[in-house]
């Protein structure tokens, strides 16, 4: 399969939604952003788009060249106007925020920063995933704060709160791309980590082929990622779904399918890596024997 | 101390060196560019120069932003006349390559992608410092391969041997951004998650700020990185080292020394990560229970 | 306080608990027999009784000597007659076997080995708890196949249920000595190192001490252990729980508090070992940076 | 082949180690009784033999029974007339111990702590070897203090330097029973778990088959253990060099090689466990997350 830049006519999201499309996501722009040196932790706000915006625009090409359907404006803590985003908020009296994703000024997707365990007053996902749907969204998941698979686990709890409920929506996930099993209920702010010594817990582009795999047989169709996913991260998605949406992206023009390109490496143990199985297989070391592999959250 | 763009006077890098200065290096361009989407793993070539000159040019732009001093030209695997390369591979008779640094065309720094443990027919580190200086290098020291506390062994095994020779050269850094005590001789090519599942290993900017007070220690002034070091990476290098040069880099107008940007936060517990004495000490967890710590190279 | 071999009046083991005694039980005799010699694994037979009277003894007076209170026989597998333990099963209608505690042939006490998951069938565990003592058990509790901190999680639901259900009975844990929270419903036989490496999961005394203290304080007064708990386990438990027991096991007259005979030692690094907080905050390294930290069970 | 009680007549160490025999050591004392209540730890004093005679008789039984050929007085830091133990001493003026064996009160070989770097003031295992061999040693080797792959190590040193200066000598080794590659000079002692949190790092008994084999291949003739090395650690060593000895101990009698034993076990995937390949290449989790894989040392 040849890269292409994808279906050429200009469609809206619930409209390709609607008609059985696979949309991808973008990727981090906070984290990635502060380590190129434009963002500032801690309070991460998005001055970038006005004092480096040729930063800002890199990081955008490089996220459509690797497969993103859908740009979200780069607003994080930013929006003076959030009255929809209040309004869903109401909906679901809910302690985590909720981001809302507007077209043409229209909101249609919520997603929120929840986890499998739900929220501190009890609130579970799947009541999340119904109030958001009865309040008028036609997207509804989750995104940030939670790894892959814990977000995956906290899809499925939604989806079978919305069959419950006879409700139907479109399912949508964003993840961290980064491994943290050990997350408590507040996600990842509570880990020691955070929010500067993530770096061992990133995943492979492996891990998220795996990751979008599963997203897209659990029915999810809206599939991108949140802090720590990088433009290699998003080609994973588009990669592994290329059978499903008959094209693979533009930067997969610089990149093999599972490690192909090494096979004419001139090491036999190097070229002996370009194979699926391997790289499915491996469980990469952190080189650091001093480190615990799991964290306790401060929470 | 206030972000500045640094000292105004151009000087040659020989004349910084002789006058005391510390001079910061860049850092990954092939790798770094790889998960971008601009270069392809295995051949490593840098047609992204002519196919996508904006995103290099940005990633300089970091790079410069971030503290470097010097840019190397981005040309691995692609120069056509490496004549000095040669002449100086020739005079160390040594299985790995040397890595020339021109400066107005003439050869003053020779760097070797050499371990402590020296190369596959014996030569030591040591041995190799001599000989570049013998041959002409006023710079000599190491890049790649390997991570950067093993760079620093190395370093140290070529000082003394270089001092035990009466001779006097100055010294350059450049070591992978990643953790990996378990290289052998042929250093990360060998390691098994070679080159694509490198990430529970990249260092912590905490990491780097340990390595650049050592490798200043140690008396190199030449301190950069190699594959896996990103700008955030550089910059850390530049704030460790502000005391000495008098001058933060730009990029700090976006970073809080030792995290104490977090002392705003809303929660008590993540304010009490806003010191230095906790980033020091944090022994960060990969989040992967199911993955050793450590790999058998290859080879 | 002193050594002492305890009360010296006999009671029976209702009498103990229904007057506020703590019970200490026994450890393991199978997988300890094993790696003295004289029990075969996987069959488990208890043969060893009449093939090496003086090592089984031996191990009796080891448990005696560190503070166990019951002595139970050594009849794992062995049992002609096990018509109550039918009668509990069938009470329970339960995958896992129960295990019954006679006292003059009359059974006292039921534990099963099942986890805070319950069994394959659905059946949680405080629903065994009610129905165990519905038929008659006066004291219920879990034993084997999973480590202390999970059994005590299966307990904390038992006691839940009890009270739900408006029950009495005494609550009693003999867990694995083993750390496993990787476990899943199977227990440990289902973890791939089972039942021949599980080396490196082997609890200290230090973790069972904080054991024996959160059994006591979630109101188990019945503490003991099962497979992997050696003797120096069970003098953990007696020595944690001195305070409320009023006397130290005779094993005691060779084991110094929390460390503190260290504070002789000629170098003081040691010296600086022997005191409560060292060992309670210790987190010990495996010496295997080629070895996962958890295992993914077999089923 | 069949367990056996081994050869029937009785020879002197070296008559056997002369006429080509493999010999097998004993294993662990102190560690072992402390861990059944006889023995204090810190000071580490043999009182055991005459405060309790049977449990000490026991150990012994056991080991006999797991194949050791030689049975070592059990007298640490006990004897009153240590001449010969000086005399060594003196002849290596090395800072570590020197452990001396005795037969029919003639000293017959001397085995020392320390390890492949040598000891504070820079003596050499080798120059270690030479001294004892000059001064009358017929077997040398080393005892405690570093782990199995360490001491292999340190033998084969020692091996070579014996070649290098002409000389012949039986070769000796019995390690710790401990995974201890974090260690320094000084070995264990120096490790934070010392002596009260070791557990994680005590070997299978498929790590010590291993072990057999390579000192056999490095060409030492007496095998052991020392601290750590419980009765089934001797019987792995017994098993693995059944083809060169010609017969099993008797303690095989419960011992299937290679977990044989496990194919007739309810399971499939347990019964899958029973072969020689599954435990070879297994690497066995601690079910410690929280904690690292390697410690640093005090000192």
């Amino acid at each position: 399969m040849a890269p292409t830049r994808g279906p050429r006519v200009k469609k809206g999201l619930l409209e390709r939604l609607d008609s059985g499309e696979v949309v991808i996501g973008d990727g981090s722009f906070l984290l990635t952003l502060e380590k190129r040196g434009y963002v500032k932790a801690g309070l991460w706000t998005p001055e970038a788009v006005v004092e480096h915006p040729n930063a800002v625009r890199q990081l955008h090409m490089e996220f459509l060249r690797a497969g993103s359907d859908v740009m979200q404006t780069f607003t994080f803590s930013a929006s003076e106007d959030n009255m929809e985003s209040q309004y869903f908020e109401h909906a679901v009296e809910a302690v985590w925020a909720v981001e809302v994703l507007k077209e043409s000024g229209k909101p249609v997707a919520a997603t929120m920063c929840i986890g499998p365990e739900g929220d501190m007053h009890g609130v579970t996902p799947g009541e999340c995933a119904v109030k958001l749907v009865k309040a008028g969204a036609s997207v509804v998941g989750v995104n940030c704060r939670f790894g892959p698979w814990t977000s995956l686990k906290t899809m499925s709890l939604m989806k079978e709160a919305l069959q419950a409920a006879g409700l139907k929506a479109h399912l949508m996930v964003q993840p961290l791309g980064f491994h943290m099993p050990d997350c408590g209920k507040g996600g990842f702010l509570d880990l020691p980590e955070y929010p500067f010594a993530l770096e061992p817990r990133v995943a492979t582009r492996w891990d998220i082929q795996k990751y979008a795999r599963e997203a897209y047989n659990l029915g999810v169709r809206y599939i991108g990622g949140c802090c720590g996913f990088e433009p290699y991260h998003i080609r994973a998605i588009a990669e592994e779904l290329a059978p499903e949406r008959g094209f693979l992206p533009p930067a997969s023009e610089k990149h093999c399918s599972w490690g192909s390109g090494l096979n004419t490496h001139t090491k036999p143990w190097i070229r002996a890596r370009a194979r699926r199985e391997y790289w499915e297989n491996l469980r990469p070391a952190s080189g650091r024997p001093l480190c615990p592999s799991l964290s306790k959250p401060d929470v």
